[in-house]
């Protein structure tokens, strides 16, 4: 007999909303709670917040504590970008002892960027026996997953690249405005200067590849720049003259010796033709793949966070990666 | 500090020689035994045997009892493609305590053509707490785990149809000889008849997609067909006149009340025009994958079962397949 397994959704922004009208479809997930910290959406129904059209009988809840006086199996967390700031979210989850399936872009790889903080976080997981997994399509899939999982058919591995084109004017206006559409270079500048514009992930992504492989990866560079309008350009959202940026063009490389071993190039710009992931591997044999279109990142972000709970269920307690976690489309059952 | 894994190769045919001299090159993999049936190799240094070209000092032994006295971490078994036939050796591997990697096509995804040996093989692998891992590029990776690999980038999956075309004019001459390259029709479909012609694996595949899906599949349908020459040809291996069979067109189809859900075609023939991996997955989003050249049968399989090694050492005890493990790249580092 299949049990559902229990979910509590850390988080109800964009993509927890996403995360929680599709575990709404899987009969075999029961969404038992619902935290977030937006005093507007505390006491709402998580059904109408998450644009469900219905009442769950789920109050959000300020805090874990609140929300879920019974517990549950998992908490799906999808709040910021930034492991610093949700370390002390997710060693909540932990003492809760349900295992934790993260959004957080740096979660999905932060061993080199943030050793002690992994360290940290892994040793607790341990001590709750809960897993921490961090997952989404990028990182955590895209650049680094698939790559990693076409290598297994490879006999040795000299050089991975990897290049994501993204049409931003397919994707939300948040995202638009993220890479920074509209704006004068002057005014992309000086959000790269201060951090704002930056898609979060590419070495954690390089970095997940590098240990994976064992590769010779000293330094990891990264360089951000805009990628200019040459003609004006009319999308539904917005018009940008020319001059203007349509979007960045983000590269990051593994060097070793001022040789490049991995490099993993994303653009992602209004108008972009040809949206694709393509990933090559230089080795015995060279092998090479391409998802024509590429994968769609709000969409696909959504469905690898719930694909991944019970891989988070089954996976061993501590910190754990994409790349230690089968991944499998999730049908949605219980379990036995 | 790190210490090698132990190994031992069981079966040192064309697949299992790839596999040692694969494994050589991994300093953190020891390979301390082998075992052939063959008269012929027993009592040889397996280096010489498997093509290495110097001795390693590893007699090939005629059973696991003999050959390895004290035991190993893992076994890669490379004999034959029945299940039937291997299951008394795999359960000799388990009563060692070893866990085993395997590259016998019908133990990729036993669980729907032979329920009741496979749950034997579980039930054995279980009491004595080692995993029994099915692998290979095909059956176990480019067919059906790269199928599903990517579709964890999906919100629903309706249907997913995976071709794969292999030019077998660039494989091993007993490849060319298994697809039939060279028969009349009648030689060819007389091999089809009698199981002689045949790509093992198919239905495997299949039904593992089926049931990671949890697709509505009731039935399994298979056709073997010849590919035939309109023209002569002339390849390296042979020539092949106008009217003779190329290879061979085998697809397996997943039905539900007359409804395909899941198809897998395979074209492998000489001179085949581009040789290519394709995945199409229907369903939200669609999602489409393409392999330009393929992934080379023979340098993967053994590069499969190498990379594998690791994961059949984390493993869950029990029968487990490629659905149930990450899929990597193995550097060849020991374990800690």
């Amino acid at each position: 007999m299949e049990k559902p397994i229990r979910v509590i959704q850390y988080g109800v922004g964009w993509i927890g909303a996403a995360i929680v009208r599709l575990m709404l479809e899987k009969p075999g997930l029961q969404v038992v709670g619902a935290v977030d910290a937006d005093p507007e959406k505390v006491g709402k129904d998580l059904g109408r917040v998450a644009g469900a059209n219905r009442d769950l009988g789920v109050p959000i809840g300020r805090d874990l504590a609140s929300c879920a006086p019974s517990g549950a199996d998992v908490v799906v967390h999808s709040t910021t970008s930034s492991l610093k700031q949700v370390s002390s979210e997710l060693m909540e989850c932990a003492r809760l002892g349900a295992h934790v399936v993260s959004t957080c872009e740096e979660l999905s790889y932060p061993f080199r960027k943030q050793p002690e903080l992994s360290a940290q976080l892994d040793q607790f997981a341990r001590e709750h026996k809960v897993a921490l997994l961090g997952v989404g399509v990028n990182p955590g899939f895209a650049m680094d997953k698939l790559a990693l999982t076409l290598a297994s058919a490879c006999h040795r591995v000299d050089r991975v690249k990897v290049h994501r084109v993204v049409d931003a004017s397919r994707r939300r206006l948040p995202l638009q405005k993220k890479v920074g559409a509209g704006m004068t270079v002057e005014e992309f500048n000086a959000k790269v200067a201060t951090g704002v514009i930056k898609h979060h992930g590419l070495p954690e992504s390089l970095a997940m590849i590098a240990d994976a492989l064992s590769a010779p990866v000293e330094r990891i560079e990264e360089t951000i720049e805009p990628v200019v309008a040459t003609q004006s350009a009319r999308f539904e959202s917005m018009e940008i003259p020319a001059g203007r940026v349509l979007g960045v063009h983000q590269v990051a490389r593994g060097l070793r010796d001022g040789e490049e071993s991995i490099c993993l190039e994303l653009h992602m710009f209004m108008g972009a033709p040809e949206p694709t992931d393509s990933i090559k591997i230089s080795g015995v044999p060279d092998l090479s793949m391409q998802i024509p279109g590429g994968i769609h990142g709000d969409l696909a972000t959504a469905a690898v966070a719930v694909n991944c709970i019970p891989a988070a269920l089954e996976a061993k307690p501590g910190l754990r990666t994409a790349k230690d976690i089968p991944m499998c489309f999730f049908p949605g059952r219980g379990r036995s």
